[in-house]
Order: C-alpha cells, then sequence, then structure tokens
C-alpha cells in the first residue's frame, strides 16, 4: 500500500499529461479560418514562440548558474545536499514547459476560436475552453508527475524513515526555487512586453493616428497580440505552476514533523501527512478533467452556466474526495505538544481555505467590477478630470485591502486552530487543487481576447467581435475567484513555506531554537528592509514598463513617417473618417488597400523582446539575491524578519495594484457602455471617458505586470529561504 | 543637585515661553500694510480661528471621553492608575495650545511680511522668520514646561524610587497619549480643510473660470489660505508637539530600566537616563534660541545663507551640550546582561540619529526636489501626457522609499549595538532636540506661501509675489530635511514606544515575558492586520479630500452662477484676457471693480470647515480603537504584531505618498519654469504642462493629508498600546 502511492501519484499526472495532448490535437484540428486570419495568427504565433526563446536562453543561463552554486553549497554543507540542483533543474524545466504547453495551445486556439464565433457563441466556447484546458491540465500534470517522480526516486534512494524523509524534503524544496524563479521571471518579462506593446499600440495607434488598436495599419498590433499570450497565458501558466508546487511542497516539509509519531506508524510509515497534499492534488486532477469535460454549451444555452457547472462539479468532487482522503490517509488523532489533531480537523482547514479564497474573490469582484459602488464611485469622478479620477481609483484600491487582509487573518488563525502550521499550509493546497479547471478558465479569457484582436485585423463582421466579447466577458468572475485564491494561497504557502524555513533551520543545525522577535532591533530593521522590496520591486517593473513603451513609441512613430505607403493608406482613412469604405474616393480605397502589409510588425516585435528580457533582469536578480544576501550577512533572524515584511506589504501592495488597475479598467468600460451620471449619458470620446483611459492606463501596469508579480516575489524569496536553510551559519 | 534638576527643566520651558510672547509681540507691531490687505488677512484669520473653535470643540468631547474611560479603567487595573487620565488632558491641552499658538502668529505675520516683502527680501525674511520661530518654541517650550511640570508634581508625590518611577512614567505616557491624539485628528482635519479648499479653488476657478487661484474674485480664495494655515502650520505644529513628546517620553520610559542599577547610584538617585532626554530637550531650546537670533540678512544678503547659520549654529551648540551632558549625567561605565554602556556610546547613538535624519533628508531632495534625475524623468514623462506622468510619479515615490529604509535600518542595527534600546530611543531625541529652529524653519515656508497669496488678493505689484516666493523656495532643503527628521523619528520614536510597551507590560505583570514571534500565527495574522491599517487610512483620508473638494466645487459653481456681479465681472476679465486693466473698455473695467468683494468667502470657508471635522472622525478613531481592540481581545502578542505591521507599512506607505507628491509638485514647476525637453521648451498651458497638473493634484492629498498623517498615526497606535499595556489580560 505505501509502495504502491509512491507509483500511483506520479499516474495521475501522467493522465493529465495524456488529456492535455489529446485536447491539444483536438483543437489543432479546428478550422483556422481565412488564409488572412491564418497568415495573422501565423504572426502571433512566431512572435511569441521567439519571445518564449529569447527567454528562455536567458533563463537557461541562470538556472545553470544557480544549479552550479546549489550543488557546490550543497556539498559543502552538511544541512544541503547537492541534490537540490537537480529538483532545481527539473522544478524549472517543469515551469518553462507549462508554459510552452500552454503558449502553443493559445495561439492555435485564438484563431480557430475566431473562426468558431463565425458560426456561433458555443462553438467559440468550445475551442477556446478546449486551449484553456489543456493549459490547466498541463500545469498540474507537469507539477504532479515532477513532484511525484522526484519523491519517488529520492524516497527509494534515501529512505522513508524520518531523517531521510527530512532529507528527501530539503532536496525536493529545490523544485519548489525552480518554479519560482521561472515564474518570476516570466511573469515579469511577460508583463513588461504586453504593457509595452499595449501602451504603444495604444498611445501612438489610437490616440495619435486615430486607428483602433487591432488595426492591421497599426505596427505595434501582432506585438500587441503577442503580449497578451507571452504575459496573459505564459506568464500566468508559469505563475499557477509555482503557486501549486510551493503550496504543496510547503504542506509536506510541515508534515514531516508527524513522521516519526507512533500514531502514524500506521499511516504510510509515517508518511500520511507528507503524502497528503501530493494525492489530493492527483485527486484535483481527476475532478479538474471530469469538470472540463461537463462544459459544453448546447445552441442557445448559456455559456456563463457551462463554466459554471465545470468549476461547481470539480469542486463538488474535490471536497467529497478530500473528506476521504484524509480519512483513509491519516490516523485518527494524534498530539505534538498540546494540539490536537483529527483527520476532520485538517478538512476543516482546507475547507476554510477553500471558504477564504472564494470569500477573497468575491470580495474583489466588489470593488472592481462593472457597476460596483466602488467602480461608480470612479466613474463619477470620472466626470471633473483625470486627477480626481486617478485619487478615486487609488483610493478605491487602498480601500479594497482593508476585508481580503481581515479574510486572510481569519483563515490564518482558524486552520492555525485547527490543524496548526499543518493546517495553515493545506489550507492552501485545498484552495489550489483544482488549478486545473480554474486556469482552464483563467485561460480562456485572453484566448477569446486574442481572437477578438484577430477578428478586428482580419476585418471580419462586427458581429464576430462582439461574441468574442462576450466570451471573455463570462469569464469575468470566475477570473475574479481565481485572482482571489492566487493571492490568498500565495498568502498562506508564504506562511507555509516560511514555517517551513523555521523547522528546516532548526532540524539542521543542531539543539538550534530559532526566535524571531518583533521586538529584537535586527528583526525589526529586516522587517523594514522586507517590507521596502515590494516597493522597490513595483519601482522597477513600473520603470521597465516605461521605458519598454517610450522605445516602441518611437517605433511606431517613426513607421507612420518614413514608411509612405502606410502613411498614405493613413491619411486616407483619416480623410474618410466615419464613411463606410464603400463610399470612400477610389483613389482613397486603393491607398488603404495597398497600406495593408506595409507595416513593419516584426521590428515591433523584437522591440518589446528585446525590452522585456533586458528589464526583467534587475527585478528577478533582486528577488533571488536579496534573501541570500540577509540570510548570509544578517542570519537567520533577520532572514526571518525580512521575509515576515515581504510577505506582509507584498500582500497589502500586491491587493493595492491589482484592485486599482481592475477597477480604473471596468469604469472606463462603464463610460463606454454609456452609464449615466447626473442625467447626463457619458460616451467615448467625451472627457469623462478621456479621464477614464488615463485612469486605465495607469492601472496597467499596476495590474498586469507588479500587481500579479508580487504574489510571486513573496513565495520565491521564502523558497529561497528555505532552500538555504540548511547553509546559513 | 538632584533635587534642583526637576525644578530646572519646567524653567528652560518657560524661557521657550518667553521668547515666543516677546517675538510674538514684536510680530503684532509691524505695519499690517494697505486697509485692502489688512481685510484680507482679517478673513484669513476669522477663518483659520472659527475652524479651531470647531476643531476643538469636537476634539474636547473626545478628550472629556477618553478621559473618563482611562481614569475609570486606572481605578480598576493595578497595573495603571487614575492620574493617566490627568497627563492626558494636560498633553491635550498642550497640543491644542501649540497650534493655537503657532495660528495665532502665523495668521499675524502673513500680511506683515507681505508689507516687508514690498520693501525688500529681508525685511520679508525677518517678519516671516520671526513667526516660524514663536511657532517653534513654542511647540518645545509647552513640550519641556508640560512634561517637566508633570514630572515635578508626579515625583514629588509619588516618589523616585525603582518601582514609583516606574508608576510616574506609567502615568505620563497619558501626556504623549494626548498630544498624539491631537495631533492626529489636527493633521486629518488639517489636511483635508486645506486640500478641498485647494482642489476647488484650483479647479473651478484655475480651470474652469480662468482665474488665479488668489484672485479675489475666487469665491474659495480665503478658505485656501485659510487652510494652508490650518493645514500647515496648525496641523504641522501639533505634529512635530507629539514627534517631539514621543520621543522623550519613549526614552525616559527605557530609562527606568536602570534606575535600580548600583552604577547610577550616584546618578541623580538612578534617574541620569531618566532625566537626560528631557535635560536634552532643554538644552535644545537654549540652542534653538541662539541659533534664531543669527538668522539675519543683511540689505543684498543670502536669505539661503541666513537659515543655514541659523541651524548649523544650533546643531553646533546642540551637539557640544549633548556631548558635555551625557557624561555629566550617566555613569561612567554601566551593564545590563552582555551589553556595556558608557556616555560615549550613547553619544554616538545620538549622532547617529542625527546623522540619519540628515541622510533621509537629502535623498528626500533628491526623488523630489527641482532640477534633480527622478523629477526630470517626470517632467519628460508628462510630455505623452498624464497618463506617463502619473506612472512615473509613482514609480518614483515607490523608488525613494529604498535607501531611506536602508538608512533607518542602519540607524536602527547601529544605535542598537551602541546602546541598546536606550540607544535607539535616544537617537529619535537627539534628531528632533533641535525641533524649535527646525520648525521656525518649516513654518516660515507656509507664511511665506500666504503672504504671497495675500499679495496676488490685494493686487500688489508683481514683484512683491516675486519676492514672497522667492523666500518660500529658500525654505526648500531645509524643509526636507526637517521632513527627513519627522520620518526618520517617527520610525525610531515608535519603535521606543513599542519596547517601552513591551517593557512595561512585563513590569506590570508579574513574572510575564512577553514573546512577539513572527512564525506565531496570531502575531502574522496581526501584523497583516496592522500592516494593512495605513492603506486604510490613506484611503479614508483621501475619500474625504475627494468628497469635500467636490462639495467645494459646487458651492464655487453655484456662486458664479448665482451672483450676476461676480458673473459679470469673470466675464469682463475673460473678454480682456491678457490685456493690461488700463486698456479694457470702461465698461468691463466698472463691471470687474464692482464684482471685489462679491464673492461669497463665508460660504466656502464654513464647507470646508463642516467637511473636515465631519471627515477626520472616521480615520482618527480608527487609530485609537484598533490598538484597543486588537489589544483587548486578541491579547498583548496579537497586539505587538499589530503595532510592528502598522510602523512598517506606516513608514513605507509615508515615504512613498509625500515624495511622490513631492516630486509631481516640482516636475509642474519646472515645467512652468521652461524646462527643455528634446530642445522644445515647456511653458504653462502647454499639454506637458497640463498633465503635470494633473499630477500635482493627485499628489497634494498624499503630500499633505494621508502622507504625514501616517507618521502620527503608528506613534499614536504605539501610544495607545504603552498606555493600555497594564491594563491588558
Amino acid at each position: 500500500m505505501t509502495d504502491s502511492i509512491f507509483y500511483l501519484i506520479p499516474l495521475f499526472g501522467v493522465v493529465a499529461l495524456v488529456y492535455t495532448f489529446w485536447r491539444s490535437g483536438w483543437v489543432a484540428k479546428q478550422n483556422p479560418g481565412t488564409p488572412e486570419m491564418e497568415r495573422i495568427s501565423k504572426n502571433i504565433a512566431i512572435g511569441a514562440m521567439a519571445f518564449l526563446k529569447a527567454e528562455y536562453k536567458v533563463l537557461g543561463i541562470f538556472v545553470v548558474c544557480v544549479a552550479g552554486l546549489l550543488a557546490f553549497a550543497g556539498a559543502k554543507s552538511p544541512g544541503s545536499d547537492p541534490l537540490v540542483a537537480v529538483s532545481f533543474i527539473v522544478g524549472a524545466l517543469c515551469s518553462a514547459a507549462a508554459g510552452f504547453i500552454g503558449m502553443r495551445v493559445a495561439t492555435q486556439a485564438n484563431v480557430r476560436t475566431t473562426q468558431g464565433a463565425r458560426t456561433s457563441l458555443g462553438e467559440g466556447l468550445k475551442i477556446a475552453f478546449a486551449g484553456g484546458s489543456v493549459m490547466g491540465l498541463g500545469v498540474v500534470g507537469l507539477g504532479v508527475l515532477g513532484l511525484g517522480t522526484l519523491l519517488l526516486i529520492f524516497s527509494k534512494t534515501i529512505g522513508t524513515d524520518a531523517a531521510s524523509i527530512q532529507k528527501v524534503m530539503t532536496i525536493i524544496t529545490g523544485f519548489s526555487f525552480g518554479a519560482s524563479s521561472i515564474a518570476l521571471f516570466a511573469r515579469v518579462g511577460g508583463g513588461i512586453y504586453t504593457k509595452a506593446a499595449d501602451v504603444g499600440a495604444d498611445l501612438v495607434g489610437k490616440v495619435e493616428a486615430g486607428i483602433p488598436e487591432d488595426h492591421p495599419l497599426n505596427p505595434a498590433t501582432i506585438a500587441d497580440n503577442v503580449g497578451d499570450n507571452v504575459g496573459d497565458v505564459a506568464g500566468m501558466g508559469a505563475d499557477l505552476f509555482e503557486s501549486y508546487v510551493g503550496s504543496i511542497i510547503g504542506t509536506m516539509v510541515l508534515g514531516t514533523v508527524f513522521v516519526a509519531l507512533p500514531e502514524f506508524a500506521d499511516s504510510f510509515n509515517g508518511l500520511g501527512a507528507v503524502l497528503l497534499p501530493l494525492t489530493i492534488a492527483g485527486l484535483g486532477i481527476v475532478a479538474s478533467i471530469i469538470g472540463a469535460f461537463l462544459v459544453r454549451v448546447k445552441e442557445g444555452g448559456s455559456p456563463h452556466r457551462a463554466l459554471n457547472t465545470g468549476e461547481i462539479a470539480a469542486g463538488v468532487i474535490l471536497l467529497g474526495g478530500t473528506l476521504i482522503l484524509v480519512q483513509t490517509m491519516l490516523p485518527e488523532k494524534w498530539t505534538v505538544g498540546e494540539t490536537v489533531y483529527t483527520p476532520m480537523k485538517v478538512f476543516g482547514a482546507i475547507f476554510l481555505g477553500l471558504a477564504s479564497g472564494i470569500a477573497i474573490g468575491y470580495i474583489t469582484e466588489h470593488y472592481t467590477g462593472t457597476g460596483t459602488k466602488p467602480v461608480i464611485g470612479i466613474v463619477r469622478q470620472s466626470v471633473t478630470g483625470s486627477a480626481t479620477n486617478i485619487i478615486a481609483g487609488l483610493g478605491v484600491g487602498m480601500l479594497s485591502t482593508a476585508l481580503p487582509i481581515v479574510v486572510l487573518a481569519i483563515a490564518i488563525l482558524g486552520s492555525y486552530h485547527l490543524a496548526g502550521l499543518y493546517g495553515i499550509a493545506i489550507a492552501a493546497v485545498g484552495m489550489l487543487a483544482n488549478t486545473g479547471v480554474q486556469l482552464a478558465v483563467d485561460a480562456y479569457g485572453p484566448i477569446s481576447d486574442n481572437a477578438g484582436g484577430i477578428a478586428e485585423m482580419s476585418e471580419l463582421p462586427k458581429e464576430v467581435r462582439q461574441r468574442t466579447d462576450k466570451l471573455d466577458a463570462v469569464g469575468n468572475t470566475t477570473a475574479a475567484i481565481g485572482k482571489g485564491f492566487a493571492i490568498g494561497s500565495a498568502a498562506l504557502t508564504a506562511l507555509a513555506l516560511f514555517a517551513a524555513f523555521k523547522t528546516t533551520y532548526e532540524a539542521t543545525h543542531e539543539g538550534a531554537r530559532l526566535t524571531i522577535e518583533v521586538t529584537d532591533p535586527k528583526v525589526v530593521a529586516a522587517l523594514f528592509l522586507g517590507g521596502m522590496l515590494p516597493f522597490l520591486f513595483s519601482a522597477f517593473s513600473m520603470e521597465a514598463v516605461g521605458r519598454a513603451a517610450m522605445s516602441m513609441i518611437e517605433e511606431v512613430r517613426r513607421q507612420f513617417r518614413e514608411i509612405p505607403g502606410l502613411k498614405a493608406g493613413l491619411d486616407a482613412m483619416n480623410r474618410n473618417d466615419g464613411k463606410e469604405i464603400a463610399d470612400w474616393p477610389e483613389a482613397d480605397r486603393k491607398a488603404f488597400q495597398e497600406a495593408h502589409g506595409q507595416a513593419e510588425y516584426d521590428t515591433c516585435v523584437a522591440i518589446s523582446t528585446r525590452a522585456a528580457i533586458r528589464e526583467m533582469v534587475k527585478p528577478g536578480l533582486l528577488a533571488v539575491a536579496a534573501p541570500v544576501l540577509v540570510g548570509f550577512f544578517g542570519g537567520a533572524e533577520m532572514l526571518g524578519g525580512l521575509l515576515a515584511g515581504v510577505t506582509v506589504t507584498g500582500v497589502l501592495m500586491a491587493l493595492f495594484q491589482s484592485n486599482a488597475g481592475g477597477a480604473w479598467d471596468n469604469a472606463k468600460k462603464m463610460i463606454e457602455e454609456g452609464y449615466e451620471v447626473n442625467g447626463e449619458k457619458l460616451v467615448k470620446g467625451s472627457d469623462a471617458h478621456k479621464a477614464a483611459v488615463v485612469g486605465d492606463t495607469v492601472g496597467d501596469p499596476f495590474k498586469d505586470t507588479s500587481g500579479p508579480s508580487l504574489n510571486i516575489l513573496l513565495k520565491l524569496m521564502s523558497v529561497v529561504a528555505l532552500v538555504i536553510a540548511g547553509l546559513l551559519g
């Protein structure tokens, strides 16, 4: 029994990957539409892959260097092991593969979704969701397969008694480190790419030349669409991969505390609590696949309900299965110190994690969703100009941190009360176990968005774009809840990793007791330094977006100026503003047609790629270097203070920035949809709309670059601390 | 000897107050200028006093209620004393008096500075600085007199042995609580007042009606100038009063640890370390008065150098005197645990405090000053519009947190290394001991600013305004260093109060040892909650400014619409835009003249007053209630976590908001002064300028309302914790 579970776990991963290959084969077989559509989508795919290649080349160097250091330090120190380097490389490879799989299917699914949407909403949904589910199950499959295989190999070679499993887990933390560092670079790089392209396409294209951002005459348009793929798809995939893996590993490490307990003798030779999170993840794969099968919409049916059905079914299966798992895998009752644990208490912690994730999601929705009171407030303040719009948005962002933090505090206290530190950790696993289907819905959004871009670029009838917009909008609430899970689980996982750091430090330093006391000035100084890092990190990424966008703006302006055919086409367009193309003078029509394909999309793609790669290095290195430097020069207490500081302000700044960005975005949308203020209907192009566009542009790097990167930052720093715990003096 | 020092300390306070009365009498005797100037200044003074009256009425209720609670709880609990209520009331009264004195002299000095500036720069400087020095020495005089008298009375009645002095200090902490709570309300109320009036005067006056904000036809103009007084003068006075008092009391409490040591037997019967901070403050008064005498500028001399001379002289006297004091008042060497203390180490901590304050000031100047690289960056980004201006400003604000935090961390570690927790506390005293002359320079800024407003409103020749502008600008670097002191000392004082909280808790709970461990989930949850409060607090104050500004905008619009004479005058003005008044048509000139005095300034003043009073309650109560609730329901550990959280994010958010606001402000000024970008000279009214105005408006509540309030927030919460430490279960 004990043995078979070691082989069973990787099998779940294989199942997920088989599903992934089957569905991606299906997507590839769908109709890619007209030759024009195919050409555009090929351009996007080439750009996206070029970016991935450039990115992975840089990351390859990083991985090799860090692996070398880990192997060297591991060989030198009794508290570590050179094999950490192997786990690190495997983690990095799996993370890169997750990004690659997601990106490949997304760049195929987008144009096929466009084609599907030409027939019906349901057809579009089917393809977009299939693309998303490939991504979702690819991520969880790689996670479970990678982790499960490492666990199998190392436990077979090293052993499964208390001391050996401690060592095995120390080695396996390298997997999480690999995943997190790739994720951080991917998120930051992708975020810079997409926002540079977006701002460039917007500011010069829309504002200066007066053409929509997805118009074929806009040189930045391909880069913009590539950006959606590298930022929202590959970046998000790597991000969720690391969350998923981090929460599982954190829980496993904390589970090793129970291995030697007599109560655990019958529970997989003491490993019940260590194996539980991985087994729940395996169960989540099954639940996600079943859920994905249930997402189907009949002609005239509601796509919203279809997605909900899939999510809820997966959730119910997971909860029911977990209820059985905790009772099968854990002893009836066990005690450490004064804490009495039972399977139902562990289940309670998981449930609390899930419930608080959903609560944070709904709160997020309340502060950022269309038609809610805070967003209406921003709309009203847009009437008096950009300044009041910005003040209102910043206010909403700051205000929106309060309730999620209260929920989080309750989750921390509650899950600790139920099942100690293990409870906090497994609450995060509960939130993320259904990442498969959750990510399918998340990734479906940018695929639909891209499909809309292709519809516009290939000048398909308007209703196609309207359908893809509807598809995109359908996933919004689910996506908001996904965000709640991301933030909630990040905080809990960071705490779990933090606790694991302490446990590991004490285990590897004989007789040491690590006390990180808030009134100790060393800890206070470190709290300040740690708290400052999310600000510094955000500043770096915002500045990077600013610089990259500037290069893009200059390039687009250059093309408009120096390519005569393009300029002629643009002039023709502006001369006939608002008229149907059929009514244009013959000469203008000709100039306009000839302008197509004259824009040099490639140079814009190259600029975004170069800028993103260059700019991702500084914030990425900061995140890895800070805990190492503080740990080695300041000691374990200071490192603990640093982690606490970065976790607290990291979560706060992530909430603040993501929610302010989301609220500005939807305030703009509400104005575009004609919301009434003081009896006056607001419209596109009005002063209020212009103010809202300013807010949205400010919010873009907030919500798509710095905000989501912070989630990874705080986990990455905790995992670095965990990995180096055995090496500290 | 021991006895005489108890009487000597309050005497220093008396000396400062005598100086205050003498200088304010001198200011009152200066020429208030033309009847028109006198009328305007009287209006401002009346508005300011009306606000103070309304504010103090509300605060009176608050003080009575809290005093009642303190007396009740003190009588019930062995760890406290009902006399805390008395200290609380005295602290509140002194704080209110400091605000009152500052405001009264400022509203007299402003018009006299205008009149002085009609003759020469030096004449203006003399009066403005005299006004500032009344404020500065009033604040320190009240602080030293109030604290010294309480200490004298309570130590005489209760005793000076170790146990008694502990009790005396517990009672005296009430003084700090009183000062801090009044300061918070005054800062928030004043901040809301000034920004509501400012935004109202700007947006409707300048943008919609096309008249300068200080123009007599602008109904919000008096409110705007009142706002400068209640926000920048009274608010800042109460703010510095509480910083000053908080740092002294925090150090005194930590000094009680040494009272029973044998080494201290010859050092004022054990009280050397307790009395040292108050004595240094007394020395600071003497240094400040001498420094103030040295600020004089001859015809053609540099006012910048005059201010510097005063500051530097005071600094040298203080340092030299302190060097003597530590050696006279402290034993040669003493030991607690493993820490060996010497007078020179204590002096080292003071010096380190001073040096880090200056360093933070220069760093602040680097990120926010005119012509620095970060500000030029914002100017360049203004060319592409409001969105890029805002992104750049937010980026600079976030980036600007990094170095000050590093300096702060060094100061914390260094002063602790030198002289333990006492070292951290006395480092803050070192920064603030020269508050007298420092505040004189700080307050001189808004007085000159107001003088400029009066020059414009009374339509004096342009060179008068130019002179007052120059006066205002001269104090900028000094003011930046003052800001560095404010933030640095706030952080150190909060830590000192935090440590005092722990000491007091352990002293009042027999055998208790308070361990606030970062990995304890209760502490983590509290860290999150505490970290969130500065965000919530900032959101409250930003929203309050937004709402108050809206009412102001509506009122100004109403007056322009409903008062025919005013409207006629405006129309006449706009018809003759850019022409000298002598060249206007007769009818227009007449309409314009008749419009004067038609604006109903009073209603605008009343609106600002009402809004500020109403809106200050929520954030103020939040700050007082949060530690009380967490302390009583969550226990001392959670309260400790809360304090750590609020201190870390409070300092960060204060730096971020103040510096972003300052940078936006100066970016706008650089554009107005014609900075060149890409060979093109930027001008007032250009698109870049409009973008910069948006940034400046966003920055206003950042730097003048929420930013500076946070400094008080974190100290107030620490002092509340300290006061209730003996009451906790």
